[in-house]
Order: structure tokens, then sequence, then C-alpha cells
């Protein structure tokens, strides 16, 4: 290996490797909240077709989605680290990098997620559908004034 | 469109509809519970190194790590369906067809798991390791036995 090749190889290493060791960090994040997000989507699904009567309303089954999004709700917030939004982030994601700008109104539409959760959940588990709908409407509204500001 | 075509694409959707929707079902409980492993892992791992000591111990993250798994390990039961294992699926999973011929076995040790991870979480909510200890290597083995079984 001749100094030219040599030094190209240990700018390249050295230029590489600390990305490289920050991408697999950053790529367990994004892998992280989307596994979160694909969750809370499971569980919300068949709770929106019980709220519309596309599928006929079990109070249990409602009740045990509503206490594993509760569950969910809080979790997802870690995984916005840095060098993790659409832009920067070599792998696929929806997460704009407004995100990481205006954490301050991110963070808070995320514990607004947390607190309309545990409503649902505790309004669930009365099992009165009366109850429910406006529940369940609230969280439907956090998550749509997230993804209308923060997702591609 | 003339009728060759026509009949060509209506024969195109009877043939492909009932199997496209079956198999968006199908991915979606795939992605739905390697998501909630994706997630286990997240909070397994730095509670595994603070029990290790690679980690400095912090009582209250390892507990809200701890709360995060053992509402988590609730969840995966319900993606493990019909057509979704190493061998009849599509696309890429490394769950093994063994949990579908012996599902009860499965299924036992994903309730020990269940157990385990709450009686984690009941350890690590005293913040005393020498009971914590015990507690992770339970859910540890747990872990460990339905992957030596059921995982590719």
């Amino acid at each position: 290996m001749n100094l030219i090749t040599r030094t190209a190889v240990l700018a390249a290493l050295m230029a590489s490797s600390p990305l490289t060791l920050a991408e697999v960090k950053v790529s367990d994040a994004v892998e992280y909240r989307q596994g979160i997000y694909k969750a809370v989507r499971w569980n919300f699904g068949p709770m929106g077709d019980m709220v519309k009567g596309k599928q006929k309303f079990n109070a249990d089954e409602f009740s045990r989605r509503a206490a594993n999004l509760a569950a969910l709700s809080k979790m997802p917030l870690e995984g916005f680290v840095a060098g993790s939004y659409n832009g920067t982030y070599s792998g696929s994601t929806d997460a704009l990098p407004a995100i990481e700008k205006d954490w301050e109104t991110f963070a808070g539409i995320m514990s607004d997620f947390e607190t309309n959760a545990a409503a649902l959940a505790e309004a669930a588990s009365a099992g009165d559908m009366d109850a429910i709908r406006p529940a369940f409407m609230s969280v439907a509204k956090t998550c749509k004034s997230c993804h209308d500001k923060f997702k591609d």
C-alpha cells in the first residue's frame, strides 16, 4: 500500500468510523420508534373500527387495546435522536427535521398523546361507548396534529 | 377498455385480490410483532448493561424500562398468525413453523415472559439490585428458551 493510498484509507476510516458507529445507534432508534408506531396502529385500527361501527364493539378487546395504547404512548419520544430525521438520516423515515427545531412543541404533543391515551384507557375500562367515543377522538386529533406538523 | 382487456383485468383482480388482502394482514402482523420485539430489545439492552455493570445503575431508568418491558411482554402473541412463519411467509421472518405446530408450548413460554417481566418490574420499582438481578436473569432465560425452540 503506497503512502497516498494509506493516507486515503486512514482518512476514510477516520471520517467514516465515528459516523458508522453513530449510524448504528441512530438506526436502532429509528427502528425502535417505528416499531412502537406500528404497534400503535395495530391497536388503534380495530379500536377505530369499533368506534365507527365497522366492527362489533367488544368491550374487553377495546379495553385491552386501549391499555396497550396507553403503555405504548409513553415510549416513542426517546427514539427521536439527533441525526434521525428526514434529510439527514440515511435510511427511511417520515420524521421531519422540524421535530428537532421545535422540540418543545413536539414533546408537548407527545405528552398530550400520553395524557389522552391514559384517559381513553380509563374510559374504555368502564366499557361505555358514549364515554369512549370522545376520548378516542381526542387521541385521534392528537395523532393528526403531530402528523400535520412533524410527519412527511 | 375492450372486452379482452376488461376480462384480463377482472381475472387479475379476482386472482390477486384475496391473496393481496391476506398478504397485507399477515405482513401487518409480522411487522407488528417485530416492532414489539425491537422495543423489547431497546429496553432490555440497557437493563442488561446495568445488571452486568457495563453501565452505571440508574434505578429510575431501570424501573421505567422494566415497566415498559412488562407492558410490551403482553403484546407480541397476537402477532403470530397463520401464514406468518419462516418457510411459508413471503417476507423476512425468523419465526419457525414450530410455533404453529407446538402452539401450547409457545404460548406457555410467552405467558412465562409476561409473568417474569411483571416480577422484574416489581423488583425494579424497589430499586434493589440484589432483587433485580435474579428477576432479570429469569426474563433472559425465558427469552433464550423461546429463541432456542422457535427462532431461526
